[in-house]
């Protein structure tokens, strides 16, 4: 008899009930999640993760900035591991599957290597990345940062939350949650990386595809843009006469929007936040601030329609001041070749349906491209919605992708 | 020797000092006044104004809703008297002139009649009106209102401030500040209302004109719209897929702006308001709340033009739900053209140079328009600025337009 494939190993019923047990800890009414890091939640859900691992014989170590990281033995002491993970931290009002889905289908994968009694030449691991949605402590993506050495470790250590504690007065009590958990050496190196996540948008639904074959991370460029004008009576300043900045606001963003257009619909452009100063209705407003959140996976035209920002608003502006600042730049990722390679080819060998496609969401696994050959593995979302209570996925795609995820974990383990 | 006239007989030196000497009670920092309806500085201010009545030997009557008059005596005891005024509240960060200018050029030409002993058919009266700008009770022009019938005494001594204190129960203290005010009914009979003013407004300055001829007080109505969407994740919901509300109230406001485009500058069209839920850079905004100001001289172009916004926003909603609620709608006022006549002949016989301009701001002249013949005069303020701390207006205009308001008012006592 034929020896029995991981992915049949993979088991949907565990892998769905993990996600059960898991949203019980930080649960809200609505059904959401709100498993902040460096929060008592958070160690809660480390600790749970860590009694399942633990249960298989799995060792757990930490390091420095709070990455957790599960390990099952491979034949040759000295090969480097293969890794997979993504963060069990959630949103305020987060969902069930976030990041969550990416920990524990790496834990049913390696669970699954055990009920085989696999052998594979690397280590096999899973690892929960400390603040991956920066909502307490930013910025995002913290611990994988901290990890591939883009940020500091005393940098990090040092932001605060809105009540004025550090991440280094947080993560001791973080931790301790995980009393057995061996020290881990920031940085150390990663044979591959592989990333398990939920699209958080609707592109697999729509195109009804299981497996998104994640070949990038688009670039992000922030801006905020401070217009002024003068303050003016609503009803005696004739509109000649009148510096209003919400106009002038207004025209900009109408300009942008205008070199943004795109029929491929791949550029993501978004003002998402604008405030109005006096902001009274009969008063003619005297200064505006927003925001515009700008991605795109081909660096050319992130870097030329960006650049291109500055200069409408001050076409616009009128004559009057106009500030641009622009608060966050991140070129795109391009995933590596040999490994997006592997999960195209598992996912046909499994007969599942699949596409190409970019992520729009950061991850921790553009940090983790940086210091290895790294790729992600998308599955649909439910409507595509994330960072929301009702974030949903069903257990036949989170087991199809869990699936893809460890027939990669044992060729690149065996290579 | 000729009579010397009432003009000659206004004193530009006392109508300034008085300006200076009322700016001290509830002066700012910066310059600027803070005498909010019926708080002690109001108290205070009245008495300063009714003590410099009192000297001069006017008599002093408060009205139910505490608007303060004060009575020059005429020979014939049946006449209706000729009144004019304005108010002594201010914004909370007014200025020296709004409103206050009206009440002092109506004592200042009290004062020259008295000085030169003149006999007028007609009673003389200035009044200050109770609670104009409406900053610490809403609404506006509230004593003007209930003096017309416009609204009813109850319903406005109900109305209470942000701390839940009524009209009510703190009219009583402003109105002890002046003891010897003798009761006066409501809606007692005018033979006619004058109102000076500061404009408010650059047209004056502009042009280089000492005197405004108003005609009217444009029409007004205010909107407030109401836009819904869906909130989406702005890194990975592509475009088409979005419902966002800001970009669909931008694409409302463009249109309106369009129908409101004037090559002659008469309409005043303002977005002076505007809320973004949530307000995140990277979170397409689910729901935008804007204002709309509009106003008009023009009862027809009032109508067609704001009529036309619920639609214009309906189509622009994309087939999301948007709502337009007309929160403040008043008709354009015309002034009474035999009393303007007055004022225009007034200006030209002393040689002042003058335009016709309608007021663009709401004044207690509105209401007394409703119930006697009203006009009102202008002179220029610097820059146009009002409603703030820098407003400012030199000696000269100020005692000019006291000039035409005395030349008028004796005009009309003696009728």
């Amino acid at each position: 008899m034929p020896q029995k494939s991981i992915a049949d190993a993979v088991r949907e019923d565990r892998l769905w009930q993990r996600h059960v047990d898991l949203a019980k800890i930080g649960a809200t009414p609505k059904g959401g999640v709100n498993r902040q890091a460096l929060t008592p939640a958070d160690g809660k859900g480390r600790a749970l993760v860590t009694s399942w691992a633990e249960v298989r014989g799995f060792t757990t170590a930490v390091d420095a900035i709070g990455n957790l990281f599960f390990r099952r033995a491979g034949s040759d002491p000295d090969a480097l591991p293969v890794v997979c993970g993504s963060h069990i931290d959630t949103q305020p009002t987060g969902g069930r599957f976030d990041g969550t889905y990416g920990v524990l289908a790496g834990l049913e994968a390696l669970e699954a290597a055990a009920d085989l009694n696999l052998v594979t030449k690397r280590p096999l691991e899973f690892v929960a990345w400390m603040n991956e949605e920066g909502s307490r402590f930013q910025p995002a993506t913290m611990g994988s940062s901290v990890y591939s050495g883009a940020n500091t470790l005393d940098a990090m250590l040092a932001v605060t939350d809105g009540d004025g504690v550090t991440v280094g007065e947080a993560l001791p009590a973080t931790i301790a949650a995980t009393p057995r958990a061996a020290p881990r050496e920031l940085g150390a190196p990663m044979a591959a990386y592989l990333e398990a996540h939920i699209e958080q948008g609707p592109r697999l639904e729509n195109a009804r595809k299981t497996v998104g074959i994640v070949t990038g991370i688009q670039g992000c460029r922030w801006f905020t843009i401070e217009v002024l004008g003068d303050e003016a009576h609503a009803g005696t300043t004739p509109l000649a006469a009148r510096k209003d900045a919400l106009r002038r606001a207004l025209n900009m963003i109408a300009a942008i929007q205008d070199i943004m257009a795109d029929d491929t619909d791949t550029v993501r452009f978004t003002v998402g936040r604008m405030e109005v100063f006096p902001n009274s209705p009969n008063t003619v407003p005297s200064r505006v601030l927003f925001t515009i959140d700008f991605r795109h996976p081909d660096l050319a035209v992130l870097t030329d329609l960006g650049d291109r920002i500055a200069a409408i608003c001050e076409a616009k502006a009128g004559g009057q001041p106009v500030t641009v600042r622009e608060t966050y730049k991140v070129p795109p990722t391009t995933f590596d070749a040999r490994i997006v390679g592997h999960v195209r080819e598992a996912t046909r060998r499994l007969d599942l349906s699949m596409m190409d496609i970019v992520s729009g969401a950061l991850h921790d696994a553009k940090y983790m491209n940086d210091i290895c050959p790294s790729a992600m593995i998308f599955v649909p979302c439910e409507k595509g919605i994330s960072h929301n209570e009702i974030e949903n996925a069903t257990p036949e795609d989170l087991a199809a992708g869990a699936r893809v995820l460890a027939e990669v974990l044992i060729a690149l383990a065996n290579e």
